[in-house]
């Protein structure tokens, strides 16, 4: 079995920012040349996550809407007591950012057959930036023959 | 190693409904022959999700109340304008499934083990359908030898 | 290409405590000599999670003021109406646990390159106990050349 690693790196939007991933996927997953297998793609962050959805403009809008609802970055949270921790004073204040990732997860694994993903129609993979902007890497595996 | 794949299709229940599918899916198990390996199992929608949790009646009522509690289908989201968006007039309205799907995430990976699942005891495979009744499909891949 | 299993058992800490287990996930990665592939974690529990987070000790404090809040033990739940149920009448009233793992998802995939977990500088890989303390159970399959 042919086992390949790809990286992706890209600069992220502000704050909530979803980027579409899957044309770059595809590109890794043609010149892999893998027909039958998967792919497993990860978050190389603990403030992005990854998640597969409709890349639609308003409900992106939607979700940056209810992340910020649910997880209000400027609540109390004792992560961002940088003073407290043995961390650098120009820490980002983002524990809200880190409690998003671990909700929304930082993997995908993706069938392939005959040399496409198996995806549905309206499937998009979708990068979470969710403490940007940022420069991210994003490790792509691929596994076939 | 052998890679197979199946479609799993499934009319599923109105609005928010959860179906076990682990039976089918051990029944794919066993045609495959597959003893030692894994199994990728994906949905293939945006607005249904997968999840492995225990499939306790009662407890899927608390599921059914919790996520719409959490994201109530008739709050005022930017994807349900459907007026302000390039798609079909009768486009379902929506959005609450979709960030219910990215919450709860469209894969799982299970070890297979003596030809087996390796899960615990109270551990099913869920679909959960999101924005129902609809025809569905759930795509399984087995890997291994 | 080869395929093993592990399994880590470990004794949690009470209701909700995060164990962060990639030292253990290591030592296993290299028992098996694995140096390209990818390793499959997942719970066992249906009251247990597998995220991939910063270990840091106030941002886990965080996690947990958050799913309390989220999900409050003591909000009413039909799950935890265990005279109604066929169960044990000594069985947990855990709904909000079960929510909870839901949530935050049963299994990670993490590829292997070069021998070492391909990871962020800041990421572990966290059991999450949501109704402890208890004997858990978490399942390593690791496949490779």
């Amino acid at each position: 079995m042919l086992i390949k690693h790809y990286k992706l790196q890209l600069t992220t939007g502000d704050n909530i920012a979803l980027h579409d991933i899957t044309p770059q996927i595809e590109s890794y997953l043609s010149e892999s040349g893998v027909q039958n297998g998967f792919l497993i793609v990860t978050s190389q962050h603990t403030t992005t996550a990854l998640a597969i959805n409709e890349n639609e403009e308003r409900l992106i809008e939607d979700v940056k809407a209810f992340l910020t609802r649910l997880l209000p970055p400027q609540a109390a949270y004792l992560h961002n007591d940088i003073h407290l921790r043995d961390c650098p004073p120009d820490e980002p204040e983002n524990a809200h950012s880190h409690l998003a990732a671990m909700l929304l997860g930082s993997s995908e694994v993706i069938p392939v057959s005959e040399g496409r993903l198996v995806l549905g129609r309206y499937q998009s993979i979708m990068l979470y930036e969710l403490d940007g902007l940022r420069e991210r890497n994003v490790s792509i595996q691929i596994c076939g023959e």
